[in-house]
C-alpha cells in the first residue's frame, strides 16, 4: 500500500522534480520508510509486547477462575485441598516451563521436538539493549516482541492445560502424585504436543489450525485427566450398587459461577492474545474479530445448555448452564479468527449441547469427573478444531489427524505415568482419608471451620 | 504544532536550499505527514483499537461484579437462581446486540432509532485487509479504530443495563419471564435510548451530555428496574402489617464486597474507555483525567456514605457504604471529564448521600428494592446527569430534558412490558416457590447444600 | 539528545551530491527525526500515559485481593467489618493522597519531603489541550505521560500500604481508630518515605534501589502494623496462660485463595507498571522480564514455603503455602528488573521460607499477626531489599541503610501515633465486644447470616 502511494505520488511529477525526488529518495528512503501511516518498527515491537503482557495476565487469572470453579464444585470436605493444588499446579507449570518446557515446545524444533536445553533467558541482544547499549535495539526491535513476554504467554498456557486436570480427578488423587503428574504434563507432554503445532513441527507443516489451542491446551488436558479418571476409578460411593447415581451439586455455587466469570474473562486473553501480534491495523481487526466471537460463543453455549438441560438431564441446570459457557468458549478456540460472526453463535451453540449431552454421558459410562472437565474441555476441545474446518477454511482431514495424533499421544503416556504413579508412590487417598475429606485427612485444615456442615452420609459407598 | 516546526525549519534557510527543499517538501509531503512526533494513523488505529479492548474486558467484568453484588445480597436461598439469571442476562443481551440491537442504536440513525437490519458485522474493507488485501487496510485504518472492537464495547453496556434489573426484582420474579423482559431491554428499549443520544439522535443533536452513561445505562436500567419493582409488588413479608420492616440483611457479606470491588475496577474501563480513542495525547490526557475522577467520586461516596448512614439508617451501615461506592461511580458517569478533580469529590459524595437516604425513602414508600439498584443507579444516574450540567459545562435544561424523555420512555416501554408478561407466561413465581426460595423450587438446587442454614420463618408474611 | 543529533549531521557535510542532500538532511531531519522506526514523542506519551492506567487498574485490583484475604482469614464474627475497614482504607487513601500526600511525595522535593501545598490537578498545558488548544500539546507532550495517569499509578500503590495494616491488627482495633490511623499514614508517614526515595530525595541520592517498592511500600506497611501490634496487644485468648497458641485458621479458605490469587495478577501491574515507561524497546523489554521475575518469585515462593512448612509448622499448610506466593512477590519487588531470571527463583524461595519462619518466630514472640503480614510483607520486604544488591547490582551499604531508615522513621512515628491514639479516642474494642465480634458489635450485621455457625468457646481468654 506504501509503495502504490509513493509511485502515484511520482508520476504526478515534473522532471525535475523527478530528478531530485530521485536522489532524495535514494538516500532518505531508508530514513522515511514506513513514515506516511503505518505502524513502524519499534512501536510494532511496543505493542506486540504489550499485547502479550495484558493479555497474558488475563490467562494467568484464568487460574483463579479454574480454582474457584473446581473449589466450589467439589465437596465441602474436599474444597481447601482444590486450592492447595490448584496454586501448585499453576507455580509448579510456571517453574517446569521455565526449566525445560518452552525449550522443548519452541527452541530448535524439527519435527517432534525442540531443543532439551535447560533453563530460557532474553536475547544477547536485549541485554546489551537493557545494559545501555542502544546500538542494540535494532536487532531488539527485529524479533517483533520482547523475548520473555511471548514466553510469558506461553507459560499460562500450559498452566492452563495443568488446571484442567485437577478438576476431574478431585476428591481422592493424592497431592503429591497430582504434583508429579502435573509436572510432567508441563515439562514433557503438553511441550511436545505444542512442538508439532505452535512449535512448527510435523502437524504445523500439515497445515493443522488450532488458533489458541482448543486441541493444544483444552484435548490435551482433557485426556491427560481421562487417562486419571479411568486409572483412579470413581469416589466411593458414586455409582451406587443399585445403578442410580449419587448426587453431588457443586458446594458453593456462588465461587462456582464466579470461576466461570473469571474464566470467560480470561478467555478474551487466552483467544485474542493468540493473534500473537498488534502491531498492525491487520492484526487488531483480527484481535477484535477473535474477541467479538469468543464472545459470542460462549452466550451461545449459555443458552443451548439452558435450553436443552432440561431434556438431558431432567431439569433446568445451573450447572449445565455454566458449562455451557466453557463449553461454547472451548469450542469457538480452535477458529475464533472466523469472519462470519454467526457462525461463531453456532459453534458455540453445539458446544454447549455436547457438553450437557456428556455430562450424562459419563455419568452412563460410570466415569466420575467432578467437574464436566471432559465433557467442557475434552468433547468440546475436539468439536472445535473439527468446526475450524467448517468455518475457518482448515482441512477436515488435518484437522482430524491433529485430533487424533494428540488423543492417543496424550492419553497413552498419560496412562503410563498415572499407572506409573499409582505403583510407586500411590495415587488415591485411603478409603478412610476419602470419606473424612482430604483437607481434615492430608491438610488438616477445613474450609470453613466456623460453619456447621450437614453429616455426610456414610452408608452409600460400595 | 508540526506546521509551527516546519516554519521554524524554514526561516533557517539559505536562498538555494530553500528552492530544492520547496520542491522536495511539495512531492515528499504526503510521506512525512505526521512524521515529526504525532501519533500517526494506522499507530492511532491499533491503539484505539486495543483500548475498546482492554476496557471492554474490564466492563465485561462488572457483569461478575452485579452477580457477586446480588447473590451475595439475596436471602441464601435464592443465590443460586441469581447467579443463574445473571449469566443468562449476560449472555441474551449479548445475542439480542448482536441480532438487532447495534444496529437499532447506531446504524443509519435518524431522530429516534436507527436500522431494522438483523446481524451485524466487520465492514467489507476489513474482510479484504483480513484476506490478505494490503490494498484495503487505508480504508480500513480511515474508520479510526476496528468495528468489532467498538460493537464489543457497546456491548457490555447493554448487558451492564440489564444487570441492573435483575437485582432490584429478585427473589420473586420467575425466572423466564425476567429472560422475556432482559431480550426486550437490550434488543428494544435500550437501543432506543442509545440512538436518540450515543447514536446521534435527537437529544445528542440537542447537546444532551453523558459520557458514559448515567442516565443512557444507569437511569435506564433503574427505571426499567423501578417499573418491575410496581408490576410486581414487595416479597411476601417484607412490609409487615403492623408498618414495620422486616430486615433482609446481605447473606453473604464478602461475596457483596467483592462485587463492589469488581465494579469499582469495571468502572474504569466504563468511564475511562468511553473516551472512545487512544490515538493523541488528547486522549490519553482525557482517559488518565476520566480515571482520575472515577476514583475519587467513588471513593468520595463511601466517605459520604458512612458518615450519614447512622444518621439515616440509625447505625453505621457497610452496606449504605459499599453502595456509596457505587453511587459515587454511578453519579461521576455523566461528566467524568471534568477538569477540576475536587467536583468529582463533591458530585461522589452527594451521591453517597442520595443513595443512602434513597435506601431510606424506597422503605417508606414500601418498594421492596433487594439490592438498592434504584438509590444507586437510578437516583444517582439522574443526579450524575444534571451535576454534569454544574461542573462539565453541559446546559441544565438540556440535561433535564433528556433525563425526562428517557424516564417517560424507559417507564412506560417497561411498565407495559412487565404488565404484558404478568398477563400472559406471568411474572411472578407462586408464594410456596417463595418460601421455598427459588433455588429449591425452579432450580432444583441450593446455593450451598452442605451447609447448615437457619430456618426462615414463615409466620411473617401478609 | 535529538538537538545534539542535529548537531551531528550538520558537522558531516560534504560537497556537491553531498550538498543537495545534506541540505535535504538539514531540513527535513527535524521532520523525520525518528521516522524510520522509533517510538515517537505523541506516541510514547500515549503508550507511557496507557501503561500506567492499565497497570495502576491492576494495582487498584490489590485492594480487592487484600480484602478477600483478611476477611477470608479472620474469625466470621469480625469478616465483614474488614470489608469495611477494607473498602475505607482505599477510599481514604486516595482522598488523602489527593488532597496532600502526592504532594508531599513528589511535588519539590528537597532531600526530605515535598511541597505542603493542597490538592493536585493537571497542568496548565494539558488543561490548555482538553480546551481545544492544539498548540499546548508538544508542551504536554513533553511530559512524558498524561499528568494525572502518574497520580493514579502512585495512589494505588500508597492504598496497597494502608491495606497491609489492616491485616495484622484485625479482630480488636476500632474501626474510627483505624481509619485515623490510615488517613496519617497515607496522608504523611508513607509520603514521606516516599519523598526520601521515588521523589529523589536524601536515599534516592545515595543510589537506593527499590523499584518497586519492597522497602517503600511493603516494610512501610509492615512497620507500622508491627508498631499497632505492640500497642494493641494480642486478641483474647490467642497466647494461653500455659504457653499454648489458640488456633485461629482462616474462615473461609476459598476467599483467602482467591485474594491470594488477586494479589497475584495486581502483583503484574505492580511491578511491571514500575518500569513507569512503554515508549521505547528498551522499556518494553524491560517490563517483559519484570513481570516473568515476578511471576516466578511468587511460584517459587509457593513451592518453598509449602517444602518447609511440614518441618516448621508441623504440617503441610495451605496458608504458609498461599502466604508463599506473597513472600515471593514482596522479595522480588524491590530487583525485578534482575537479567538472569534464576534470581528471580532463588529470591522467591527464599522469601518463601523466611515467611514460613517469620509465622512461627510471631508465634514465640507472642505478637498476634492475624494474617501474616508481618512475615509477609515486613521481613520479605526487608529480604528483597537487600537481595537486591545481591542480584540487582545495588549496593548492601545504601539497601541496609535505607532499610534502617525507613524502619526507624516509620516504626517510630507510628508507635506515637497508636499510642496517642489509644491515649485519645481509643484503640481497642472492648473485651464483650471483642468476645461478641466487631460485626455484630459494632456493624449490627452478620457476615454469613444465615448460616449456622460454631458456638465460640468462651473459656479460653486471659
Amino acid at each position: 500500500m506504501e509503495l502504490v502511494q509513493r509511485k502515484r505520488a511520482i508520476s504526478r511529477t515534473g522532471i525535475l522534480a523527478v530528478a531530485l525526488l530521485t536522489l532524495g529518495f535514494l538516500f532518505l528512503r531508508p530514513l522515511i520508510a514506513g513514515a506516511a501511516d503505518m505502524v513502524e518498527g519499534e512501536t510494532q515491537f511496543v505493542l506486540n509486547t504489550f499485547a502479550f503482557l495484558v493479555w497474558g495476565g488475563l490467562v494467568m487469572w484464568m487460574a483463579a477462575g479454574f480454582t474457584m470453579l473446581e473449589s466450589g464444585a467439589v465437596r465441602t470436605k474436599n474444597a481447601s485441598m482444590i486450592c492447595l493444588k490448584n496454586i501448585g499446579v499453576y507455580s509448579i507449570s510456571g517453574l517446569a516451563y521455565y526449566i525445560i518446557g518452552y525449550n522443548l515446545m519452541y527452541v530448535d524444533v524439527g519435527s517432534v521436538i525442540g531443543s532439551f536445553q535447560l533453563l530460557y533467558s532474553t536475547s544477547t541482544s536485549e541485554i546489551a539493549l537493557l545494559g545501555g547499549d542502544a546500538g542494540a535495539a535494532a536487532e531488539v526491535v527485529s524479533n517483533g516482541y520482547a523475548v520473555m513476554s511471548d514466553w510469558f504467554f506461553q507459560m499460562v498456557f500450559v498452566a492452563t492445560t495443568a488446571s484442567i486436570v485437577s478438576g476431574a480427578i478431585a476428591e481422592r488423587v493424592k497431592m503429591w502424585a497430582f504434583f508429579l503428574f502435573t509436572l510432567l504434563l508441563t515439562a514433557f507432554i503438553y511441550p511436545v504436543v505444542g512442538a508439532w503445532t505452535w512449535g512448527g513441527g510435523w502437524l504445523a507443516e500439515m497445515g493443522f489450525k488450532d488458533f489458541a489451542g482448543s486441541t493444544i491446551v483444552h484435548s490435551t488436558g482433557g485426556w491427560a485427566a481421562l487417562a486419571g479418571l479411568l486409572v483412579i476409578g470413581p469416589r466411593l460411593g458414586k455409582f451406587r450398587k443399585d445403578g442410580t447415581v449419587k448426587p453431588t451439586p457443586p458446594s458453593n455455587v456462588l465461587i462456582v459461577t464466579l470461576g466461570v466469570f473469571i474464566l470467560w474473562l480470561g478467555w478474551f486473553g487466552f483467544n485474542g492474545g493468540s493473534q500473537l501480534a498488534l502491531g498492525s491495523a491487520f492484526d487488531a481487526v483480527g484481535m477484535s474479530n477473535v474477541i467479538v466471537n469468543t464472545n459470542l460463543a460462549a452466550a451461545a453455549g449459555v443458552v443451548a445448555a439452558l435450553a436443552v438441560s432440561r431434556s438431558i438431564l431432567g431439569k433446568m441446570d445451573l450447572f449445565a448452564g455454566l458449562n455451557g459457557a466453557i463449553a461454547g468458549l472451548v469450542s469457538i478456540t480452535a477458529g475464533p479468527d472466523i469472519i462470519d460472526h454467526w457462525w461463531a453463535i453456532i459453534i458455540g451453540a453445539v458446544g454447549g449441547v455436547l457438553c450437557t449431552a456428556g455430562i450424562k454421558l459419563l455419568e452412563n459410562l460410570k466415569i466420575d469427573d467432578v467437574v464436566g472437565a471432559i465433557p467442557a474441555h475434552l468433547l468440546c476441545g475436539i468439536w472445535g478444531t473439527l468446526a475450524a474446518s467448517i468455518a475457518a477454511g482448515a482441512s477436515f482431514g488435518v484437522q482430524l489427524l491433529g485430533v487424533v495424533s494428540v488423543a492417543v499421544f496424550v492419553f497413552v503416556v498419560s496412562y503410563i505415568v498415572w499407572r506409573l504413579i499409582a505403583m510407586t508412590v500411590g495415587l488415591r487417598v485411603s478409603a478412610q482419608a476419602e470419606r473424612m475429606g482430604q483437607d481434615t485427612a492430608e491438610l488438616g485444615i477445613e474450609s470453613y471451620p466456623e460453619f456447621v456442615l450437614m453429616p455426610e452420609h456414610f452408608g452409600d459407598e460400595d
